[in-house]
């Protein structure tokens, strides 16, 4: 047994939809979350910044001595994950390797499709996590750079705009008989059904946020570090920026209220000192 | 006369679209650029990070010595501009007020309408400055979150996206009767045809990126200040992330190649020792 926090990071407050995972998986652990909102996004910037800003806002999260560290962000998870874990004392669990995993298993042979941001997809992140898994599955990467700001302008499923943006990333898909969708960007999940409408009831979704909360808690039942304490955990936030517009756009995310939210200055996380091993 | 170069900054490539207008009206003046593409946007951000990116953007510019800097970024310009002209030692110009004075002039007391991103129009920065030149003109504020990623991702006025998304937030202002409508961004020119055609013939716009450059015009004709050199000047450019990408986007704002760019790594522009005066 462990009851040291579980500590979360995300580019923004994206990375609330995959601990709304964690909670209905994990309820009893405690949680601490930062979300380096003055630098959203990272989707479209390159890979020494994304690996220098990830570091940093995990780097943060150290304090809290967590038992494990969760890069709920796709593209830091896509672009700077060997970083990560090269350079944070702790284990660090990122989101496109259980969405990889659950797509291959879901696909059994058959075309799958991963969306997510610029970055991500043109890491080519996801389809070197297939392909290491099933060396012959086709897949596709496909970047919705709309999605993330339609679903933070406050948009859902419903919205016409949302509509017309599925249909136009999407409808390609439909025609190279696509089984299997994986929602490689947290922001997706809030778009799910206009995902589902547009691709027709045979093609399955894979949210990478879920099946990463399933492979957390693998890894803290086969290392006997579950929490002993009884549900609810708590949920500590902090931000880089804006905690006022985080609190009320972040709640669509996690779906229950956000109590506590801290900012953070730059002083606090930017440009801190490193260990001699870092290399940037 | 001055040969000393303009400075200009921006969150990330759309002050561009200003330098676009200042090469046509003062084509012999050597410019040099820094966008913030590291931290881009701005727009959706608080009052002290933009005031601290800004600074810290701006003051990069100071190491070549410029007789003038151009804050060609709305939200910072709505958000910082006394801060960034209490901070620097040069004259600060930036883009709301020209725009402002220019809408002005053309409503004639009529409506005028004013589309930005979220920080600028929740700043009410333009409104402001439109009151204080005339207390009793009509003004409404209407932020277009979606108008910059569309660009961004190349998007122009005939996309259907483009198309739908103007409609859906400008078909209100038709109804109001909206007589001058300012384009309060610097990627919105890019979509002017859209706004146009949404808006109907007897709708005028006014471009705050032309209309600063006719600014800075006047302002260096006064001082003197004006470049001896023989046109065309050069423009050297400097980012904070993805050298890359802006030179392929950021050329479609500049509207002609851009052959120097130039990666500015975070150790030379932020948290940088500031003298006594600075506050933050």
């Amino acid at each position: 047994m462990n009851n040291a926090p579980l500590a979360v990071f995300d580019s923004g407050l994206g990375g609330l939809s995959v601990v709304r995972h964690l909670r209905q998986i994990l309820p009893g652990e405690d949680i601490v979350y930062f979300g380096d909102t003055a630098r959203v996004p990272y989707g479209i910037k390159s890979r020494p910044t994304v690996a220098q800003f990830a570091l940093e806002t995990a780097s943060f999260l150290l304090q809290f001595d967590p038992k494990l560290i969760v890069a709920a962000c796709n593209t830091a998870s896509a672009l700077a994950l060997d970083h990560l874990i090269r350079e944070l004392p702790v284990p660090v669990i990122g989101v496109v390797e259980p969405g990889a995993r659950a797509a291959v298993r879901l696909a059994a042979g058959k075309p799958v499709a991963v969306i997510g941001t610029e970055a991500t997809i043109s890491s080519s992140a996801y389809v070197k996590a297939i392909r290491a898994l099933a060396p012959e599955q086709p897949v596709i990467g496909l970047a919705c750079p709309l999605f993330v700001p339609l679903v933070e302008e406050g948009r859902g499923s419903d919205d016409p705009l949302v509509k017309l943006a599925a249909e136009t990333y999407l409808a390609p898909l439909r025609a190279q008989g696509v089984h299997v969708v994986v929602l490689g960007c947290t922001h997706y999940p809030l778009l799910r059904d206009a995902v589902a409408a547009c691709l027709g009831p045979g093609v399955q979704i894979v949210d990478s946020g879920r099946e990463t909360s399933l492979a957390v808690q693998r890894h803290l039942t086969e290392t006997a570090a579950l929490s002993a304490a009884a549900p609810p955990g708590t949920i500590r936030c902090y931000v880089s920026d804006n905690p006022t517009r985080f609190q009320r756009v972040g709640s669509r995310f996690l779906n229950e209220p956000i109590e506590y939210v801290e900012l953070v200055e730059a002083e606090r996380y930017v440009n801190l000192p490193r260990r001699p091993s870092e290399v940037r």
